[in-house]
């Protein structure tokens, strides 16, 4: 009898679950729910219109998606079959519970309210919050930002709370808990609060021996968020805790019955989607880096023990594999920049050869900057049109230069992908520059598998071999895989390891850096690092000001 | 009786004439010849393929131009009332003639040959033999390249005919001269021989007192060439030379019959077409500036004395005014720098929408922009689309700071027009700078007059006042002066002010800065300044490196 394990990856706009063999990591079923409220950025279900930065879900579409995706991977297969089952959640998207555990917008006295809806890790109406707070912890503990790149993100939990207090203090009240989705899923499933130490430690500043930031520094913020701590999972007197991999509970009887599982399945605690790939494409040893391609580029490497990484904006122990020190860096812009091109910059008589062939935009595109070869178009760029998150006090923006009057349309994209690609080679720099040695690199996600021309420009820009990741469904695999190591009884140290081996994704495509195109990239990659170093040093000013002026 | 001059204004496409009032510049009668062969640039007329950077015209369509404009001018004027007659041509337009003083192509035997044709200003095939003339020169007489912002032009008259001598000998053996177009026309009308010291000082490097440079440099550059001056109307023995505004002859009795003039009438050497607005727009004293707008930007200022001018490609005596120090500068990419922007970098949506408001693409972007606010795109460029002239020994190319997600077409557009205005006010600082001060600043061309926005920016980034001229045949109306100049029998140094005076255009829209906007583009100026001096200083390697690796 075949044994499995479950995954259910929540991303952005839909969940995917797998159904994965945990001897040989074999995906038997696979399963999809688009959310139908998707994201909602400019108003509630009821109407209520939504500011400009505001990214809100609705917890029903979570909750709908398991009772969609278990049953469709169960056919054929029973419930004493599933030994395990595992989630992995976009992160920081978080859930105001009440103190029923109720997402606080069921309530219909806050139902209009937008504080009460789940924040998307992408609402970036904290902005002001997020500001100062690392201006409070810049100067009561700033070590706690060596963990964090130097900066408090916009998205991360802390933030998001903060501004339910400042914004909608009734809301923040009635709140009991701010829990991260995928620990309410989980919570959901177990039938009591659980709590994910790696999205804790991620994205709520919770370190190992020294818990959660004093209440005083909250205080500061604002006098009622003296109690935040209080509200979180964490600190929720019955709550189970664990990283990725451990078992923090069982399936509840209630909804083993609804999904059709047996009573008593083991749960993981919840990875983050973005780290959970990492087991998924079979990367778990120190000197592994894996690279996931999409709207942008997150970067993360795997190391032994802490090394001051520069630009790294999570730099935490454990929260990968039990012993492993990881690291998480990114690109703000990739397919997002290629999108903004397109949407911005690209003419009509590009669009109509597109069509005339019967190709997307970017594959017509791409097909014609195919024939290009490195240096041809004499351009260069720094892709920071979202700015660069390795100088995250910085308001640094988007640059192109070697601009002609000759320069066509399918140059500035090429120019654009070389760029995300010398981005990319200074972040894995940083981290050989500091002693993390990278022997492994992984690439996935969607443009990862799409677009050859990318790949071959990137093992050419970085000059070492890169292994595309065929798996399309590397962080559902990598929950399943958790949940395998989770349904274990022996210590997870012990086995996730192990389940990593067996069950992760083997079949890769491999691309090499070419000689010649190396040559010529080492040299156009020099002068992005001369040009990204006037921008980030003694012309630093010029995009400061910029920016300034743009913001009066 | 009203007496009249006429001017005529050669230009790329076509050539403008005008009848003007010589007691008050009325322009009383106008009249337009197209060029039926425009400029030549894929084939000569027998079907000859012609090299990529080729420009020819044909010598019949200057000929024609003048028997067409001229009886237009004539109606109900009788010819008495015509005392004096000038033009003003493109330069350096070079026309190879025979021992006949006719057009080599007009041979049968060299009319398949491309060489034996006119070469238009913009033929851009002698880069080569500029390049080598210029490292001739640097070695052998560096002080003759300080008067052409130590450059040498492959627009320029030595660089095509050395290109004649080096591609075609036997075409090059067969043409006793070299002429500008602008002489060829002015010899044809006085049925002998003629020279523009004025085009023979900026575009043959023959300077006051010295002549043209030495033989021996031309014949390093080819044995061959080592005769070249001796091909220069100059040297020819029946040469009459003289400044625009000096009479080099008069109307010979054959022409006279030709085009209904009186034989006699006085002939101006010809002017050079972008100095000829000068006293079109009535701009004569030191300290006065002309803005040029097409295009490129064109910016002639007078002065003193000689001054060491940074990035003035022209510096030399007399050649706008007798006793007056002209430089020349500009810059290479403005109009055209718009027109590569809309061709490559604007979206669909735009075009559209421009074409349901039933606007041109420039006037819709430019309604747009106009919302804007100085600053608030937070954009930057440096407009070095076409490089910069004040660096000609440097491949400098364009570049765009600022760039994020949200930034909009319009705000690129308005960008482009905010980077020519801050290259404009560089240019007028290295005059300034140098001790030439600039008290009166009139701008011209097609873009000043339309373009109210662009006018309105370069007051605010110039911080000073911009009168632009209503005048749209400002170089035909010069030409027309230049000719009452010459009309007279007194000295010209005695009469051409005074002929400027009376005849010049005064009609001008005043743009003034405003405060609030100046103080916004002062920051963004010396932003722009930084970035400038960043590429051409420390960051040089960076452009020059890309263009390596481009050329390879």
């Amino acid at each position: 009898m075949r044994r499995y394990t479950i995954g259910v990856d929540y991303g952005s706009l839909s969940a995917r679950g797998v159904l994965a063999d945990i001897e040989n990591g074999e995906i038997t079923a696979q399963a999809e729910y688009v959310y139908p409220h998707a994201t909602m950025d400019t108003c509630l279900p009821d109407g209520t219109p939504l500011g400009e930065d505001w990214a809100l879900q609705h917890p029903v579409d979570y909750e709908q998606a398991l009772e969609v995706i278990i049953p469709a991977l169960m056919r054929g297969v029973s419930p004493q079959q599933v030994v395990g089952l595992g989630i992995d959640f976009t992160a920081s998207t978080v859930v105001p519970l009440d103190a029923d555990f109720r997402p606080l917008c069921k309530d219909p006295e806050f139902a209009g309210e937008p504080h009460a809806w789940p924040k998307q890790w992408k609402h970036h109406a904290a902005q002001e919050e997020a500001k100062i707070l690392h201006g409070i912890l810049l100067e009561v503990c700033p070590e706690i930002l060596d963990h964090f790149g130097g900066t408090v993100s916009m998205e991360c939990l802390l933030a998001k709370a903060a501004e339910t207090c400042r914004k909608a203090p009734r809301a923040y009240a009635k709140t009991a808990w701010f829990a991260e989705a995928g620990d309410y899923i989980t919570s959901l499933l177990a039938g009591h609060p659980v709590c994910s130490l790696s999205a804790a430690s991620a994205k709520a500043k919770w370190l190992q021996g020294k818990g959660y930031p004093d209440t005083e520094i909250f205080r500061r913020l604002h006098p009622d968020l003296e109690n935040l701590t209080d509200k979180l999972l964490l600190n929720h007197k019955e709550c189970v805790s664990g990283y990725p991999g451990q078992r923090v509970g069982v399936l509840c009887p209630a909804m083993a019955e609804k999904l059709g599982l047996q009573p008593g399945t083991p749960l993981s605690a919840f990875q983050m989607d973005a780290y959970s790939g990492m087991p998924g494409v079979g990367l778990c040893q120190p000197g592994s880096a894996i690279l996931c391609m999409g709207t942008a580029n997150s970067i993360m490497v795997l190391g032994q023990e802490p090394r001051p990484v520069f630009g790294a904006t999570a730099s935490l122990p454990d929260c990968y594999f039990p012993g492993i020190h990881g690291y998480a860096a990114g690109q703000a812009s990739v397919g997002d920049g290629f999108a903004w091109f397109v949407r911005t910059c690209v003419p009509e008589q590009v669009r109509e050869a597109a069509a005339r062939e019967g190709l997307d935009i970017h594959r017509y595109l791409t097909r014609k900057a195919e024939k290009l070869s490195p240096g041809e178009s004499g351009l260069l760029s720094l892709e920071w049109f979202n700015g660069d998150k390795s100088h995250p006090s910085m308001k640094l923006t988007g640059v192109m230069t070697g601009l002609t009057m000759q320069t066509r349309p399918e140059e500035l994209y090429r120019m654009l992908l070389e760029a995300t690609a010398y981005g990319a080679r200074r972040i894995l720099e940083h981290h050989e520059n500091a002693g993390v040695k990278i022997h492994r690199l992984v690439a996935c996600g969607g443009i990862a598998g799409k677009n050859k021309l990318m790949m071959q420009i990137y093992a050419d820009v970085l000059g070492r071999e890169i292994q595309v990741s065929t798996c399309t469904q590397a962080p559902a695999l990598g929950a399943a895989i958790y949940a395998a190591s989770a349904a274990s009884d022996k210590p997870y140290q012990q086995v996730l390891f192990r389940a990593v081996e067996a069950m992760s994704w083997k079949e890769t495509v491999l691309y090499r850096p070419r000689p010649e195109a190396q040559a010529v990239y080492e040299k156009l990659y020099q002068r992005y690092c001369a040009l990204a170093d006037f921008f980030t040093g003694p012309g630093g000013d010029i995009m400061a000001q910029l920016a300034q002026l743009k913001s009066q």
